[in-house]
């Protein structure tokens, strides 16, 4: 079943949210008209047809690409009416006006018939008609030639530079000329695995579940064969579509030469229901099959949602021979170099997306290779501390099955095992931590257990022996042997630097009932054992508690279980304070 | 069912098609950290967290957004190695770095832990948690706070704009002042009509197909409500959504106040799987539903897929209240007179959509009033052509039973009502037509025919008139009488315009095959006697021809059937011709 978002009045309320995005485009709502300044010295570009593929064509509305784009119901072309009144208003201000429109029937002919009519008015203008589409191959299409898809977008582009670049100079001509050159070395080919919904319509389907539709059209047309069972996307690119592009054996369906050694322009299409993820999954693909099958390596990669049917689950892939468009635009326009420049122009067309072409930044491979690596400050003596974390993953290990007990009343379980995997870590390690500096040993250690715990607390416990080691580093000198004083005030450091991090504090039912109170303690006192009893003290405070924090599901049958990393904790400290 | 593309190493895949789409970011890839190059006075901008929320994060690197992002697994938080050399990275090249990120656990902590590591390396660095959706009510989100949504796009875009314009300035912590600014305005809200498909697992839902769920998060999460039946868009913005947001009474969700008369930003964004088509629509829906329900008028409205969950069938709606925001940004930064002065800051990020705020065109009323008027040339004598008109018309509706046969053997059977209804909106209007002109009369004509006959056949036909009337203005003055040499010409010009249009030929078995005779012979004689015969001939020949154009499929069956299109020319013809 396709669900969808249904609204009242789907054109009308479509065209005006349109218009209030762009600010500078002007909608005339009973024309179903969206256009924009035009300089007046260039000829100015109109697209338009059915509603349902946007950003097609409205989006392409901006300098350097069209000036209006004239919109028609649902799959439906505008009036003739309509058309000309856009044809009316925009050569106004401009020296003449190429209609570009996709290559389906009534597109062309009430286009047609404006333009006709436009010039019987005495305005120059002509229709430029666009097929791109391989899935009609010649025997099929007869007369009618190929349907138009994505590859749209780019003669909207490449002709929309042209007319702001060279048109003063080549008039509509050179502009019927460029579109041409470009829309000769264009073929696309699409590919769904539905058929797209339209609002309002009952959601119908010939395809089934297992299967896909290759070169279906943006109007669910029919393609070329249904794959069943569908293919991998892999498969389905290299064994169906940049064949039906590519293979020159295939008469019916070989539009475009592609000789070995030509650049091409790759468009990968989001028929609007494909996620931007896969979509750019689908050009790495696509990249990669073209340079192994083909030995074609794309010049540019273009990806977007710039043709849609809805939101078709489906996407096309369009090449376009750079090289021979480059060749053919270059003997008429000498001074075009290359069609990428063309294609590359600046536009404010909103559906258009901008890509910046400003050269990469090297790596610098050194600062990827870089360990834990802190200033060294404060000294300490290994071998007690050693013993400390010996002591204390003892204490853990012999806590865990108490622990256990208590997180699988309030949590998922894996708390107990957790810290037994955190204090292990450091213990197997042990050999591998700084013997030189405390900040160092304490950096080493938060990383350690990054690895080893994982999780929300294995990340709490880091970021607290990250910033105690930044606190030694803020109180120590490289030789200062650290002291009681300065493992408070790195402690008390730590502790507000957590805060910035979670928002648990004490009450919360967290470890951090037992830390709080035994920094504060030590802070004050200086005491160990002291400071030991007040974490006690906190942690058991946590099975007094109403409120568990993120656990209001289980207040109530909890109410009377003490925190199992507050448990955890006190464990730990008691196992260091065990070696006194 | 869900059908989704399915690829076989989807990080790994998404992540280099981005790359070659954007040729100015670079793609480490066993870090998973794209980045450009900053500008080294300013505070960079990193931000990152699981993939599958497209352009999210990585589509927002550019100038004036941001300088990097580190891309976690699907749905999950990159390792705190990936961040912590991205900072390193990034920090070469700016004064400072300020991630952002959403409020999602894993992220916070990750993140946050990179942060003190390199903060413990030298390096000036701060972690801005970004929570604006109001589906989390204060009660259950406790401490945790807010989770993040769309809202998160706009930080990116307005601290980025000031990382470029005034960080220099403000430094570090203006930056934060900034997001923080942002943040503390903003609300979002989002609704889903299904759970979003996540490449490579097992679709998995609760969600009926009668449901929509108010509230889901991007990676699944509950919301606040399930709605069944599916309210209409329009009931689910006006009832559900805006209230989440705006209402004052709600002291669970009520994050930003809304004071009368606040100007708001809106953004609606797109899940990823919701048509632009609609997506236009409900920006204008909630237009109207803040103007009427809460006399709120955006200053500005966007649209667009920026944080998507893959292709999820859903969109979110964002305020920000500008009013605010700007008062707190220009008490601490005098300079900035405005939010939306950073909101539309340029940037070269492809994933923020250009939008152009350049005036609007008027539009001249005067353009869109104009009947069908063209020059008058050739006079010609009226009555003549009335009575022509006549017979024809009437030959038409003896001939059409014939028409209709033929056209149910070959066609879909509506091409004798076609000619009848043609001819007859000619007669009908014969009264309207100028007597002055045959130019203006012909063109009148061709008006008159496409409404009255509509679909293919009318708009040739309409075309050809067109046509036929701008040859008439090419080849008379206002006052020379029209003679069979005009006629003649103008015919031919007429032809080689309709040839413009249709691929159809002599052979196709249209009604080419006796217009074109018709036209040659008249040309050749200017006796239209011999040219209907010609014609005659013509439409007879179409009842022998193997290959009928755009009718492949009826081959065989009806290779003996003449055109009906052809045929109805000749009786047209044939009724003129009975006057004489």
């Amino acid at each position: 079943m396709v669900k969808s978002f249904e609204v009242a009045d789907p054109i009308d309320s479509s065209l005006e949210g349109f218009a209030l995005v762009n600010p500078s485009i002007t909608l005339i709502p009973a024309e179903k008209i969206l256009f924009r300044k035009t300089e007046k010295s260039q000829i100015a570009l109109i697209s338009g047809g059915g509603s349902g593929h946007e950003p097609t064509h409205a989006g392409f509305i901006g300098d350097g690409m069209l000036s209006a784009a004239v919109c028609g119901d649902i799959f439906a072309s505008p009036s003739t009416k309509q058309i000309l009144n856009a044809i009316r208003l925009v050569s106004e201000n401009s020296k003449g006006v190429l209609l570009i429109v996709k290559n389906y029937t009534g597109d062309v002919l009430h286009f047609g018939l404006a333009a006709e009519r436009a010039r019987a008015q005495g305005i120059d203008c002509h229709v430029f008609v666009v097929g791109d589409d391989v899935a009609v191959g010649r025997a099929k299409g007869g007369m009618v030639g190929r349907r138009a898809l994505a590859g749209t977008v780019l003669v909207h582009k490449i002709a929309g530079a042209f007319a702001k670049g060279y048109s003063e100079k080549y008039g509509l001509q050179g502009t019927i000329d460029a579109a041409t050159i470009i829309n000769d070395n264009l073929v696309t080919i699409g590919s769904s695995l539905e058929h797209c919904k339209v609002p309002g319509r009952k959601y119908e389907t010939s395809l089934k579940g297992s299967q896909l539709e290759l070169g279906m059209g943006i109007h669910n047309e029919p393609g070329v064969q249904i794959l069943e069972p569908i293919p991998s996307t892999e498969e389905l690119i290299s064994k169906y579509m940049l064949p039906a592009l590519l293979d020159s054996s295939d008469s019916d369906r070989y539009f475009v030469n592609f000789d070995e050694g030509d650049d091409v322009v790759l468009l990968v299409n989001n028929l609007g229901g494909v996620s931007n993820f896969i979509i750019s999954s689908i050009v790495s693909i696509v990249n990669k099959a073209l340079k192994s099958e083909y030995n074609i390596v794309p010049v540019q990669s273009i990806s977007g949602t710039l043709m849609t049917a809805f939101n078709g689950n489906g996407f096309s892939i369009t090449l376009l021979n750079a090289t021979k468009a480059t060749k053919a635009l270059n003997s008429k326009f000498p001074e075009i170099k290359s069609v990428l420049d063309l294609l590359n122009y600046n536009t404010t067309a909103p559906g258009w997306a901008v890509v910046s072409h400003n050269s990469k930044p090297a790596v610098n491979e050194d600062i990827l290779k870089v360990d834990v690596k802190v200033k060294n400050a404060g000294t300490y003596d290994f071998e007690t501390f050693s013993n400390w974390m010996k002591a204390a993953a003892k204490a853990i290990k012999e806590a865990e099955p108490h622990i256990t007990s208590l997180d699988t009343q309030v949590g998922d379980g894996d708390c107990g095992y957790t810290l037994v995997a955190g204090t292990e870590g450091i213990t197997d390690d042990l050999d591998k931590i700084s013997k030189k500096s405390l900040s160092e040993a304490t950096a080493q250690i938060s990383d350690i257990i990054e690895s080893s715990m994982g999780g929300t607390s294995g990340g709490l416990y880091s970021i607290l022996l990250s910033a105690f080691s930044n606190g030694i580093i803020q109180t120590c000198g490289e030789n200062t042997p650290v002291t009681a004083k300065e493992v408070a005030k790195s402690l008390d450091f730590a502790l507000s630097t957590l805060y910035k991090y979670t928002k648990a504090r004490v009450g919360s039912s967290t470890m951090i009932d037992a830390l709080e109170p035994f920094i504060e303690e030590f802070k004050k006192s200086q005491d160990f054992k002291k400071a030991v009893a007040a974490a006690a003290k906190g942690a058991e405070s946590t099975g007094n508690v109403e409120a568990k924090f993120g656990r209001a599901s289980y207040v109530g049958d909890s109410s009377s279980v003490e925190d199992p990393g507050a448990v955890g904790l006190v464990a730990f400290l008691k196992g260091i304070e065990s070696t006194f």
